[in-house]
C-alpha cells in the first residue's frame, strides 16, 4: 500500500517528495465530512434486490472538480454532468445522484432525457438551487426504468443520514466488497475530513461500466486549487491501475468540497495546507484504486509494476503500462512463473524513450517492491534479480517459486537511464477472468 | 480468406483495388521456385527430438528484402541479419540458416558470437560468397548449445533438396501445424513461383519468440521493387493479425529472389508485372498470417474485425486494432456472446479520428464479413445488426447465438465517416490460452 512507500524512504522524484512531507498528520478515521448526508434505496434495477440508488447531499453549496472517461462514446450522465460543471464553473453544487444497475450509455435522446430527469428530480427533492450531478453504472444500451428510478430517488431523499458504507454498497455492480476510505487532517487548527467511495472491478461483466468515484470533503478550497488537487490525485491512483486495459463509457471521479471545516480557504497550490489536503485526497484515491485491483474479477494476485531509473516520469509510465497490460506477463504471474523474458519483451515494445536493452536490470519480489535495498549488491530475501545489465543472472528456481507464491508480488525494472520512477498496479489474468467474461449468457 | 474479398466485389480503396486486377492469374501450386533447396536436421535443441535446423540455399545469388521486430530488445540473429543486409545493400545472398529451440535473445556477446558462427559456417558449407542470414526462435535468455547447432548445420547442408514441408516443420516451436503456401503466376510468358513458410502461434509458451517467415521466389526483381513488394505484403498480412498484442524479440520476415524464372527484371513498382508479383507475395503472406491466427494457442474462433467508412485507412487500422486487442471483446467471442457494448467501448477509446458515436453502426456475422449486402436495408442471413447510428437495434437472441456459434465470425463496424476500410484478423481469448501461458512450470 501507499503508506509503505513513505515509511521506507525510497528514492522519490521532486514532484512526489513534497507530498510526503506531511504524511504523519494524516489519520485513518471513521469521521465523515461535516454537512454531507447520504440516502440509498433499492428501487429494483438490480435483480438481486440490493440498493441501487445513492443520493449524496451537502447542506452547503460545494465547489466541485471532476474528471470523466476519455472514451469518445460517453454515457448520457457523463455528458450531462460535464456540461453542468462547465456551465456553473465548478461551483454551487449541493447534490449528486447515482444509480447502479444501468449505465444509461448508448441510449440516445431518451437516455439524455432520463439523465436530466434524475438530475432535476433529485435537486428539487433536497431543495438545491442547482441541478444535481449524475452518475450511472451497469448494463450498456438499455433504457432505465424511470418509474423505478424516480421512486428510488424520492425514497432516498426522505432518509438522508451519515451512512457512507450504505452509499458505497448502493453503487456496487460486480464488486465483491464495498469500497470506502476516510481520512482526517488538521489545517489551521481545524479538523478536515475527506471521505471517498468508489465502485469498479475492471470493465467486466457484459457491458458493465467500470469505475465511479466520489470524494467529499469539508475543507474550504477554491475551485482552481480543487481541480489541481483532483488532477494529481487521479494521476497516481486511478490512472495508475490497470485491470484489463478496457476503458468504459461511464468512468467518472468527482470531488465535492463544502468548506464547513472552517479552515482558511485554500487558494495557492504551493501552500503547505494545499499540499496536505491534496495528499489526503490522493491517499484516499490510491487506496480506493488499489481496492479495485484487489477486487478485480478472477484476480488472484495484486501486482505492483515498479519502474526505476526512467529518463522521465512519462517514460516510466509508458513502460509500466506496457508490462501491466501484457496478457503474457499477467498469465505468467497467475502461474507463479518468474518469466522475465516476457517482461523484457514488454519493456522493449513499450515505445518509451530511454530503453537500452543492455542497461536493463530486473527483479521479482514479494510485497509491494518499494522496499529499500533492491538493486543493491545483496538483494534482501523478498527480492530476486533475474536480469542485470540486459543479461540473465543465475537463477534459484525454488526461491523464485516461493517469492511468486505470495498474493502480493512486484515486478521491478530498472532502466538505468535516469532517476525518475513510476509504479502501476495490476492483477493477474486468470482462468476465472476468462470464464467470468465469456459465459454470461451461455 | 483473402480470396473471398476479391470475388465478392466489396468496396475497396484505390490502393488496394489495383492489386486485385490480376487475381485470376494466381494459382495455388506445389511447384517450388527454381534453384532453391532446403536441408533440415534434428540436432537436439528440441526436447521432442524433432527437426530444429533449417538451411535454405539458392544456387544463384539473390536479392533480399527483410523486416524485423520493432521491439527495442532484439535478438542476436536479428541484429546480425539486419546489419548484413544493410552492409550488402540487399543483394548477393545465397543462404539462410534458421534454428528453432532457442531464440538467442538476451544472450549478450556470447550470443552475438554464436549467431556469427551459424552465419559463417552455413555459408561456407554451401560455398556462398556472402555470409548467411540467420533466424532463431525458441526460449529467450539461454545460450545455444553450439556443438549441437554446428553439427546440425553441417548435416543439413549435406542433404539439400526440394522439400519445403520439412523446412516448414523444422522451424516450428509451439505451432500445431506446419505453415507452407505456394503460388504460381506467369510473367512475360515465364512461370514464376513464390513459396512461403512461417512459424508462430502468438508469443506464447514461456519466452517463445513469435513469428518467422521466409518467402522465396524465382522472379527476377530489382532490390528496390522487392523492398516495396515486401512492405506492402506485410502491411496487409502480418501487420493485420493480432493474437495477444505481445511483440517478440525475434520477429523477422525475409524474401529472397534469385531471378531463375527468366522474366524480364522487374524494376518499376507501377508495372503490371510488379503488381502481379506483389499480389502473389501478398497472398502468400496473408494466408500464412491467417494460419498463425488459426493455430493460436487455445483459440477456438477466427475473428475478422472489419472496419468500414473510416476517414483514413490508418483510422480504420487503429479502430480494428483496438477491438482486436480488447480482452473483453475476445472473451465475449469465446463465450459466443454478441456483446456489442464492449466493441463500441473499444471503438470509443481507440484514439482514432473520425469516431462519432451517433454515426456508428455495427453487425456481427458468420464467415469473414466481407460479403455483399451488409449495411444494406435487409442484411443477409449470415449477418445481424446490433447498432444503427449509435443506437441499439432490436435483438434476436436465438439468431445471434447461432451466428456466433460458427468457428469463423466477423465483427463489422461502419464509422460512417469516410470511404476507407481495414480488416484485421484475431482469435478469441480462452481458458486454454490462460492455462497454456500460466502453468508451464507448475
Amino acid at each position: 500500500m501507499f503508506s509503505n512507500i513513505v515509511n521506507k524512504k525510497i528514492v522519490l522524484n521532486s514532484t512526489t517528495t513534497s507530498f510526503f512531507r506531511y504524511y504523519s498528520t494524516i489519520k485513518n478515521t471513521t469521521t465523515s465530512p461535516k454537512g454531507f448526508k447520504t440516502g440509498t434505496y433499492a428501487c429494483g434495477l438490480k435483480k438481486s434486490g440490493a440498493a441501487d440508488i445513492c443520493l449524496i447531499h451537502s447542506e452547503k453549496e460545494c465547489n466541485v472538480a471532476a474528471v470523466f472517461t476519455e472514451n469518445k462514446v460517453k454515457a448520457a450522465p457523463v455528458l450531462l454532468s460535464k456540461s453542468l460543471i462547465e456551465k456553473h464553473k465548478n461551483t454551487g453544487f449541493q447534490s449528486l445522484i447515482i444509480n447502479s444497475g444501468g449505465a444509461n450509455a448508448c441510449t440516445g435522446p431518451e437516455g439524455e432525457k432520463n439523465a436530466q430527469t434524475m438530475s432535476l428530480l433529485s435537486s428539487k427533492l433536497v431543495n438545491a438551487k442547482q441541478q444535481s450531478l449524475v452518475m450511472s453504472t451497469g448494463i450498456i444500451g438499455q433504457q432505465l426504468d424511470m418509474k423505478k428510478v424516480e421512486l428510488g430517488i424520492t425514497k432516498a431523499s426522505e432518509n438522508l443520514k451519515d451512512d457512507w458504507l450504505s452509499a458505497a454498497k448502493a453503487i456496487m455492480t460486480t464488486d465483491k466488497v464495498p469500497k470506502l476510505v476516510q481520512k482526517q487532517i488538521e489545517i489551521d487548527g481545524k479538523q478536515v475530513n475527506v471521505t471517498g467511495i468508489c465502485k469498479g472491478a475492471g470493465m467486466i461483466h457484459p457491458n458493465m461500466a467500470t469505475m465511479l468515484c466520489t470524494l467529499c470533503t469539508d475543507a474550504d478550497i477554491g475551485e482552481e486549487a480543487l481541480k489541481s488537487a483532483l488532477k494529481h490525485s487521479i494521476e497516481y491512483s486511478f490512472n495508475s491501475i490497470n485491470v484489463d486495459g478496457d476503458m468504459s463509457t461511464n468512468d467518472t471521479v468527482a470531488v465535492f468540497s463544502n468548506g464547513l471545516a472552517g479552515n482558511k480557504r485554500i487558494e495557492s497550490t504551493n501552500s503547505k495546507e494545499y499540499l496536505l489536503l491534496e495528499k489526503a485526497m490522493r491517499q484516499c484515491a490510491t487506496e480506493l484504486a488499489q481496492m479495485i485491483v484487489r477486487d478485480a474479477e478472477g484476480a488472484t494476485k495484486f501486482i505492483s509494476v515498479v519502474i526505476r531509473g526512467a529518463k522521465t516520469e512519462k517514460d516510466g509510465k509508458v513502460v509500466a503500462n506496457s508490462i501491466a497490460t501484457s496478457s503474457l506477463v499477467k498469465t505468467a504471474m497467475y502461474g507463479e512463473d518468474a518469466n522475465w523474458g516476457r517482461v523484457l519483451a514488454a519493456v522493449g515494445y513499450s515505445g518509451a524513450d530511454g530503453v537500452t536493452p543492455s542497461k536493463i536490470s530486473m527483479w521479482f519480489a514479494s510485497g509491494d517492491g518499494n522496499d529499500i535495498g533492491i538493486g543493491q549488491k545483496n538483494d534482501p530475501s523478498f527480492a530476486m534479480q533475474f536480469l542485470k545489465d540486459g543479461q540473465p543472472t543465475p537463477k534459484d528456481d525454488e526461491k523464485a517459486a516461493k517469492l511468486l507464491s505470495n498474493k502480493d508480488v512486484s515486478i521491478i525494472v530498472d532502466l538505468n537511464s535516469g532517476n525518475q520512477q513510476y509504479t502501476m498496479w495490476t492483477c493477474d489474468l486468470t482462468v476465472d477472468y476468462v470464464k467470468a467474461n465469456s459465459h454470461y449468457r451461455t
